[in-house]
């Protein structure tokens, strides 16, 4: 079981999870706990022999029933690839599974926050390559998402929206525009080449938006995962989030707050260099970066029209 | 100059400083801008053949006047060894070299922060190995520490006294205490290997703290980072950062709040893996540890004791 102790200096709940020192790191690629159990061989974690998109619980979990959840969604059975190789039908069923894992965590009396995430690359800490994402269900609201509510009553309604207005507006930072769905490097990017995929009309969640919606995020995001690829020819790591409506209310509850946006946030700031977290993001949360978003945007603006 | 964009979703600055991305990056050993600069050769940063502790502008600077200011601190001439090496004199006289520029820097109108820090090791983006710290004069209060002032509204006092109380209470998680200077892991580290070194009377910054007590903050500090190099038996990377009050108000002024307390931030949690900020301390602001302070606080312990 896990435990949480709250940070008082910074406030918030940190988690201690120490089974997880023992998880598995780096597999030999024929000893991946991720790929189909083949006939004859030990069962991997999942016990088929084939499968589309697989969910179940992590096995080295930071949360569990009934403190939260901690998921591991298996985006395909092969063991190569990426989220940007999938095909787009598989892309797309993943929305309806990562809104459906939305729903039932949702529902569950002791997860209030649903984060989807994907961490892509031993230099965000993967530990197994196999393509995949997770999903966690915090037993509290993180003080992310405290701080996006706290950025709604700043602007005075939704904020997610009131960004997006201003970059289109701005237009300098987009990076594909679809009717309802956009990218964009943020005016304020803490990360070289962070992006925000945001659905066009207000949404809380997933189970608020329309089936075209969801398909047309599954092709935005594997577009500027591609993009990504296309910028330094070469795999490119990141932690992926999806940030949405925390489920302390029911999903029809009109005082249900949030917006769904999927922030990427990469390490590299060129080819080679990473941008790492020290003495100032670390010390005083601030983040010093060395390139505009503008000039990231039209970096990236360029990759992902070659890489489409 | 450095840019100042607010990021509205995070509700903090974000500071963009462009020449950075040129700044020098590992140079060969030959070459390094910090040495002294030697008869018959070009000129380093620092135009003297000897130097006890050197304080100068960043030439890469994340601020400059009158935005602020950043400048570097050489502990020493010598280009092998670390903070852990000085001796005794040498770190009680960086006390007050510290001392010193916070005075200077906090006195500026451009400067309401200011934060005296090291990063050390590649693990944490090091770009000289050169024994040197740095210190940030920020043009606003940075986020860290107005969630520092955050918790001293929670706990109806200063919370580093009480912190400190609660620590020298429970006793498990002490490493070093002397008359002036407490160590210790605290209850709710988010790094396994996190420490902080507090000043037992209340002392606002280091401005207010009296000789014997810079002399115990050397000694305590020096003695637990090679308690870290022997953990592992390897040099140990870690973020440190000297916290204490803003210099928003004049140093006489009873508006002042702050407790001087340094913080270490060590990216290791075994002797060859590296924490990562990944899906849930980007995405939700949540740290997941798999080390138990105090577990961590008895391996530290034992450490420092065998280093001493």
């Amino acid at each position: 079981m896990s435990e949480l102790r709250f940070n008082e200096l910074r406030g918030e709940q940190v988690v201690y999870a120490i089974d997880r020192q023992d998880r598995t790191f780096l597999p030999a690629r024929e000893h991946c706990p991720l790929d189909p159990t083949r006939l004859g061989e030990p069962p991997t974690e999942i016990p088929f022999a084939a499968f589309q998109i697989a969910v179940f619980d992590n096995r080295f979990p930071a949360f569990q029933a009934p403190g939260g959840a901690a998921e591991v969604v298996v985006y395909t059975d092969r063991h190569d690839g990426s989220f940007a190789t999938l095909s787009p039908q598989r892309a797309q069923a993943l929305m309806w599974v990562w809104r459906h894992r939305y729903q039932e965590l949702g529902a569950r009396p002791d997860v209030e926050y649903v984060m989807i995430f994907e961490n892509r690359g031993v230099e965000v800490g993967v530990t197994l390559h196999h393509p995949h994402g997770q999903i966690y269900g915090y037993p509290f609201v993180p003080p992310v998402a405290t701080l996006e509510l706290a950025a709604d009553e700043r602007v005075g309604g939704c904020a997610p929206c009131a960004l997006l207005a201003r970059e289109l507006g701005d237009a300098q930072r987009i990076l594909i525009e679809r009717d309802g769905v956009v990218a964009y490097v943020p005016h304020a990017a803490r990360w070289a080449y962070e992006a925000h995929v945001v659905m066009r009309e207000h949404r809380a969640s997933l189970l608020d938006c329309e089936p075209d919606e969801l398909r047309e995020l599954s092709q935005v995001l594997q577009a500027l995962v591609r993009g990504y690829d296309e910028l330094f020819e070469r795999p490119f790591p990141y932690v992926m989030v999806v940030h949405q409506a925390s489920t302390c209310e029911p999903a029809d509850s009109p005082a249900r707050r949030g917006h769904v946006h999927v922030e990427f946030y990469p390490p590299l700031r060129t080819a080679e260099k990473l941008k790492f977290l020290a003495g100032s993001e670390q010390g005083a949360g601030t983040f010093i970066s060395d390139t505009l978003p503008e000039e990231s945007a039209v970096a990236l603006r360029e990759a992902i029209a070659r890489a489409a």
